[in-house]
């Protein structure tokens, strides 16, 4: 695994440079030499007339495409990868490909993941009279319009003057940003060469200077003055690959650091500083304990989202933070416009400062407990959890799935670093099967831990054929509960209801994998053991759940959700 | 079965009428109430905590809740719906919903479909500084903005001064153009109510009629001079419900009918002023002949696409087309601005008028032939629509999805009017199984034959699911040859391959249903007349095919993409 702007001197396979000038490229094999230059092993996608001339000189060269069942599990794939890697890629063609990834790509631009969306598109020879071809919705310029509301930058390649500096300018801003770009070639132009030598320059972003530091100068006197400071990680300081920063900061003050449920596992929830998710009156007494009660809150990269944040439930005084995103960076309330996220932190990190160490508190055990089973008993999704809890080891990555597989895996204890994938905050259904894909793929030496509710399955557990067809070997836990369990909390209907599938068995369907029949503890004991085992396939677990059951997580989150939606009252006095 | 537009004054079962005015209603009231008049009685859908409020009042009303696996599932679904009821509807919840529809409401924009797309949104009182509530993109809009693109109306009922007629006016405009609409509805307004009284009062487009007059002579005066007069019906026919009109004017006359793909079976294949489906070079002799040598002819609501219409090869003379649509009316080169098609084909039927009837050509026959099987012989793809073309029956809806699926099933003679299904121009693979289910609960007594790629059926497949879940009983035929087989003919490659499921065992995963592995003739005989027999559950047949088999009709199709595409040099000589 290497994160791509690290590697963005590294060569692909073929040994192009990306600023070769030798001679002329083809714009595909522009586009394609930057993304091997930027490290990028897979693409993700689905062909279709339009792009498959493209497609062709993608297999030919040192990137795999991996072929995926529908259109939006290449885009959960390739989100999923692009957070474990840096940058990920999809490929389909117009319109039946694109707009079919439109909720896949809304959710890596929500949840800012560096994701390049490639679509071929009818050629420019074609589309005189405004032509009815095949899959054109309105006009030519529908797809484009769609994908520029969910992308931080896009460009139609139909010009050989512009099309080189357009390509390099949505792959720039997608690694500046870590949202998602989009690049539109029409199939006659695949091999268009530029009209004048082309030459990648990149122009990195930086800070201004005095604001930066003014800026770090007030965080330290700030930080100095505190009697109670910490950290609250959230999920940009992965995507800016600022953990070691962060981490090595907070050692060398001994400041207890937080992180959001989107950030979780950005620290190693073993490290001796690290006290928990922070979830507002939803999470934990402890982290919640250390962050509100913080004189001088340090938020890095934190997205301040509903979900995120405890559904309304944080209480923190903005006096008291300091607030340092890739948008913004906030001080109680005044504001700094231009400073960088990685040069605030690295400046804070440079600068010599005393810190009084806070009193940090009592250590949660950082290790599991043991699982003993009860043979006979049915399965809960409390001592579900404690079982997974007690299995995670380095080499895991766990990747939730919404509803309780989200809220009840957030207090999980994941030990490696970066190794909780989630949807924490657009909470689209559906990406934890085709995510494993992608994170897999991204790093091969992972185990994927898949959580995932039945009604998430159904939408696309299929793609365990394709995670079958490569030889992946993640543990699917679907947990079975017949229906839409966090939605019974907050407004309980038929409509919640969904088919009972025998999940175990689309080993039949698929043919192959492992899958097993789950009611039991004693089913749950000797069905991990065997997926553990198995390192050749995946494995499924059919965990038959009660309807109603549900982690204490998702009963707090779903009454506080019902509260909001003015249909359940409240239970829990004033601070609910 | 009934149109919804013929329906305009049922009333619901509750028995409101739309325009009451005796106590205000409210927004979610007058919605259910409009659609509950129209003759609606199912909406596609999943919910979520955005949509919750109006899901409860839904499934309170007279309408049936239909809950899919997927969203874009539901699209398929009310889209096949209003295909076959004349109006179709999903509720869904705010952008994991509403986006992931994106691609069926496309289609459905792109076929003329009328189709209503209800999206429940974050509550207006939660909106306060842009909050990053769940399941938001970029900002509060990004939805409405990206259906303003694949829709011909769409409102945000924010305001009660405006909702109320924003509402119907959506609804005018869906029923009017034969296109989606949207509106989304806040969680917290759910309840409101007008602020002055509201009464519904469409207003219904009318035709200029001194350009009517004209218009209708001008084609008077053409048909009565040709010498081999000839209509092309298209899928508006349809749509506006117009097909007894044009059948009549066809019979007063003894004109030839021909129609295209997109409107097969809009006149009934068995009439015998039918002639076949036109595609231009592609398709069969006799209405290409009838088509093209013709010097006069009417082509009624027909889409100029180019699958449609043979992808290039349709050799059509401007000069001697009449070309009445929803959107224009066009004889030779000049354009009618203000007639509109159900006028035209009015006044037109009504117009005493001459027209030598032609020379009609040779009958095809029929009936098919009896199909008797070769036991032993493995099934090919020719041979297999023998057998379908066998059996199909007045009950039966064929429901074709894309590649060999559509182009062989245009083949298919059906023998009962409208119940030829398929996305014969936009072509979303994924289509034809979730529509199956919106079809057969537009129309209890009609039984889907669904003819599906292996392809297309890994995308939308598990929706047997729900089909399985409400008793439905179609047959469906996987075209089962490991790949995306059309496009094997354009470019070869192995991102052309897919894994190969044991798709007749899906019975095992959804707990239900009948499955049969079919490889031989024999199989095939006796798997058919299981399935016939079999009315309580859907039967599933795995087709296995050569993975190069195909129909001629495929390999002509895909010879004419490839030559587009510039890599497969046409053989045909200069007509290609």
């Amino acid at each position: 695994m290497s994160r791509a702007e690290a590697a963005g001197t590294r060569k692909g396979r073929r040994g192009s440079t990306p600023s070769s000038k030798k001679r002329a490229k083809t714009i595909s094999q522009h586009l394609i030499g930057r993304l091997e230059g930027l490290g990028l092993r897979h693409v993700f996608g689905i062909p279709g007339d339009y792009v498959l001339g493209f497609y062709e000189e993608l297999c030919a060269s040192s990137i795999d495409v991996i072929g995926t069942t529908r259109e939006d599990c290449a885009g959960y794939a390739a989100d999923a990868y692009a957070r474990v890697a840096g940058l990920g890629a999809l490929c389909v063609t117009y319109c039946v490909g694109g707009l079919s990834v439109v909720n896949s790509v809304a959710q890596a631009y929500a949840e800012k993941s560096p994701l390049l969306v490639i679509s071929g598109s009818p050629g420019m020879n074609e589309r005189g009279r405004n032509a009815l071809l095949h899959h054109k919705v309105r006009d030519f310029e529908t797809q484009r319009d769609i994908f520029e509301k969910i992308t931080v930058a896009g460009a139609v390649l139909h010009d050989p003057l512009t099309a080189f500096r357009d390509t390099d300018r949505v792959i720039d801003a997608i690694l500046r940003y870590k949202r998602p770009g989009y690049l539109e070639l029409p199939r006659d132009l695949v091999g268009m060469t530029p009209l004048f030598d082309h030459e990648t320059a990149s122009e990195k972003p930086t800070s201004d200077q005095a604001e930066l530091t003014e800026a770090v100068e007030e965080a330290g006197r700030r930080l100095g003055q505190s009697k109670s400071p910490a950290i609250l990680v959230g999920v940009e300081i992965h995507r800016f690959g600022l953990q070691d920063d962060v981490i090595a900061f907070a050692e060398k003050h001994k400041l207890p650091m937080a992180s959001t449920l989107l950030g979780k596992s950005v620290v190693p929830e073993n490290h001796p500083l690290y006290v928990g998710v922070y979830e507002g009156a939803l999470g934990k007494e402890t982290p919640r304990q250390v962050v509100e009660d913080s004189d001088c809150l340090l938020m890095l990269g934190t997205f301040i989202t509903d979900i995120n944040l405890g559904i309304d439930t944080a209480n923190l005084d903005p006096r008291h933070c300091l607030v340092a995103t890739s948008e913004d960076l906030r001080i109680s309330h005044h504001h700094y416009h231009s400073v960088l996220l990685e040069d605030f932190v690295g400046a804070l990190s440079e600068r010599k400062m005393t810190i009084a160490a806070p009193k940090l508190p009592e250590r949660a055990k950082a290790e599991a407990s043991p699982f003993t089973p009860e043979p006979d008993t049915a399965v809960s999704v409390r001592r579900l959890f404690e079982k997974i809890d007690s299995i995670l080891s380095e080499e895991m990555v766990v990747i939730c799935d919404v509803g309780d597989a989200l809220f009840a895996g957030g207090d999980l204890t994941v030990r490696k670093r970066t190794e909780f994938l989630s949807p924490a905050y657009y909470t689209s259904m559906g990406f934890a099967i085709p995510a494993a894909l992608g994170a897999k793929a991204a790093d091969p030496d992972c185990r994927p831990i898949v959580i995932v509710g039945d009604g998430a399955f159904q939408m696309t557990g299929t793609e365990l054929s394709t995670i079958f067809r490569l030889g992946q070997n993640p543990i699917v836990f679907v947990l079975n509960n017949k229906g839409y369990t966090t939605e019974r909390f907050i407004k309980d209907g038929s409509f919640n209801d969904i088919g009972n599938w025998n999940y175990h068995r689309i080993t039949e369907l698929i043919g192959g994998g492992w899958g097993f029949d789950v009611r039991t503890e004693k089913d749950l004991e000797k069905s991990v053991s065997a997926a553990l085992a198995n390192r050749d396939s995946f494995s499924l677990l059919n965990i038959h759940l009660d309807p109603y059951d549900r982690s204490d997580a998702l009963e707090r989150v779903a009454r506080r959700l019902g509260a909001r939606l003015g249909v359940v009252p409240p239970e829990d006095g004033a601070n609910e």
